[in-house]
């Protein structure tokens, strides 16, 4: 009875989902300032001021019946303009509100984007570890993952996505800053990817490169290429959930580049998609509030200092694992081969740590250090035993 | 090259678009006050001052971190809470929060639940005329819809759904107060309906009724049997879209009744078919803000003496149309068998009148008075001079 794909979906819990449910239960049991909860990926700092300033001016100036009615379903034409506006001018590509399509966050920018490409077995090449979620996204619009391990310092093996390449890969997915190794592609490997596109569409349709980029403000080195700049066939998927610290209100959009093959054709086929996946509208009033505050940021300083505070603890036990470049996560590289076994040890010390595997590759754990600072202060005796009880030292 | 089926699903436009677009055309060519736009069930009047009030207080007593935080997938549990007590007490129901999913609105609803239900041809059973997106998000979860003309008084013909029903049929969807019709349904033909599916489900998994109600609160005669009162195995979805003027705002939610078979597992699937949408979590200020007005609605009497006024007004001038019950729309009987051409010769008055046909039925338009009262007015002599063109009076 009942769809029995849809049912497991919904009852299966992510690895995620899981360790942070566990968290709970456990700091109810012994108090939660003695658990060190690394699970989950959301923003621990607030909006920025701005936001609440925006939402209050918007609710005072704009009759609510246009404030919260239905705008058209890309978008409310001054939401458009805002954002191709500050695409043409942050970036330097051309952008024009028509090719801008509000949306509820990444996530439905995704299944929109998978949507209009995908329906027959279409290939996305997404270099491994990645969200978990895109795989549920790309199998549901009738898509097939293919996963592309990245190299061992976490970047991008061009090579490698140039052997995955087949007559059905239709688009490459990249996500930097990346979820989960907080990994920032450099402008080099961007422009060794768009190469390598380039010679695989020749005398087929162009592979698309897919950008989802919700953490792009969120970056301790030098900020990457903007994807359009590098590649023509790019569609580029944003949300404001980490950069103004909205993960809860659904808000984001897809750009589609005017130098993609049929662009305005690719641009019907993600509303089409976002219009049977059932969504209306983007919600009216952070279309508005959010494009208000483009190329904003919550402090993201706080999370530099906890990502180099966390590095140079753990690097200094002995762990092994990159400098944090964006994003706030830390990929730690596991005290044995199975993260999963090895996480669970790491509860013992009540570390949540959330092992690898979840996003597609064995042997390390995802350390999300979007917490207060005094998590991290209190947590780093627990990470020194953790490594005691595996090295002796 | 990309999705053909998703690219025609955006470059088509719905013919309430189509007409909507048109109007605004017009407007621009004529002025805003010489066109009697009746093409969009937006609703006219101001959100209850109640819910700017509640987003003041959030703003003011919640920190950001979690007012706009991710909230878990069905909802933030207050919210549910506040659903599942408010279902038990205005309708005197079983509910528990954990059947309760908070959603982006009404379509979200839907397609969540079609994509529970279907995959397989799973038939679902439609009075018509219906809203035509119904049949999109059915064909896009993998049904069949299956249309049942309503009788000529608008109200179900339990008798013909009845024959409707083969062994593929998955469930029953009804909307009242209708749209595009106007009707409520009583609650004799609901508790005819109930009687029908229980017969219909013996020896086999039983038959499922989707009430779609984003209109219930506007109603103008005895409000109807809450739907899981008259039939256990029931799903409501939701919308705060029309009862509280928020249409752009995409929050809603879909309720389970506790009696549905195997309730837990048709919940689990709704929040597979969410999570494979794209649906991260309700927009989670809105969760807050909408649940705290439940039972509230924006002013009704203002639709109810809009309806009122146009519907005697029309009948007197020898129109033909049911007396308005619900929603704000009436339906009244196009002047040649050709709705479209009707429409399109309302168009020469300046009436603007969605034709039927795109709600699968002929010879009506549909006339959407969420309008100012004084356009109504300003339309009289223009309706009037349609009819006298048919008629020689």
């Amino acid at each position: 009875m009942y769809n029995q794909k849809m049912r497991k979906l919904g009852e299966e819990r992510s690895a995620i989902r899981e360790l942070f449910e566990y968290g709970n239960r456990r700091k109810a049991e012994i108090g939660a300032d003695n658990v060190f909860d690394f699970s989950l990926g959301s923003p621990s700092v607030p909006a920025p001021a701005r936001v609440g300033e925006e939402i209050a001016r918007l609710m005072r100036e704009t009759p609510p019946q246009i404030l919260h009615g239905y705008t058209s379903a890309p978008g409310a034409i001054e939401a458009r303009a805002a954002v191709a506006d500050y695409i043409r001018t942050a970036f330097g590509v051309p952008m024009q509100s028509d090719l801008v399509y509000l949306t509820c966050g990444a996530a439905a920018s995704l299944a929109a984007v998978f949507g209009a490409l995908c329906g027959r077995g279409e290939e996305i090449i997404v270099p491994a570890p990645f969200f978990p979620e895109y795989r549920v996204f790309i199998e549901q619009a009738g898509g097939v993952l293919v996963p592309v391990p990245v190299r061992a310092d976490l970047h991008l093996d061009v090579g490698a996505i140039g052997r995955a390449v087949t007559p059905a890969t239709a688009a490459v997915l990249i996500n930097s800053p990346n979820n989960p190794t907080g990994a920032v592609y450099r402008d080099e490997e961007i422009a060794a990817l768009a190469a390598l596109l380039r010679e695989k569409s020749k005398g087929r349709d162009p592979i698309l490169l897919i950008a989802d980029e919700p953490y792009r403000e969120l970056c301790y080195v030098a900020p990457p290429v903007y994807p359009m700049a590098a590649y023509e066939h790019t569609v580029v998927c944003y949300s404001f959930s980490k950069s103004l610290s909205l993960a809860g209100e659904r808000i984001g959009y897809i750009a589609v580049s005017p130098q993609c093959a049929e662009a305005q054709g690719l641009f019907a086929a993600v509303a089409g998609a976002a219009r049977a996946l059932g969504y209306v509208c983007a919600p009216s009033l952070f279309q508005r509030a959010a494009t208000a505050c483009l190329g904003m940021s919550s402090d993201v300083g706080t999370y530099r200092e906890n990502g180099a505070l966390l590095y140079s603890a753990l690097t200094e036990m002995g762990y092994r694992c990159a400098p944090p470049e964006g994003a706030f996560y830390l990929f730690v590289k596991a005290l044995e081969q199975d993260a999963v076994r090895f996480s669970e040890r790491a509860r013992a010390h009540e570390l949540l740590l959330v092992p690898s595997d979840s996003f597609g590759m064995e042997g390390y754990v995802r350390v999300s250090y979007c917490v207060p600072r005094a998590v991290i202060e209190r947590s780093l005796p627990a990470f020194s035993a953790l490594k005691k009880e595996y090295t002796g030292k």
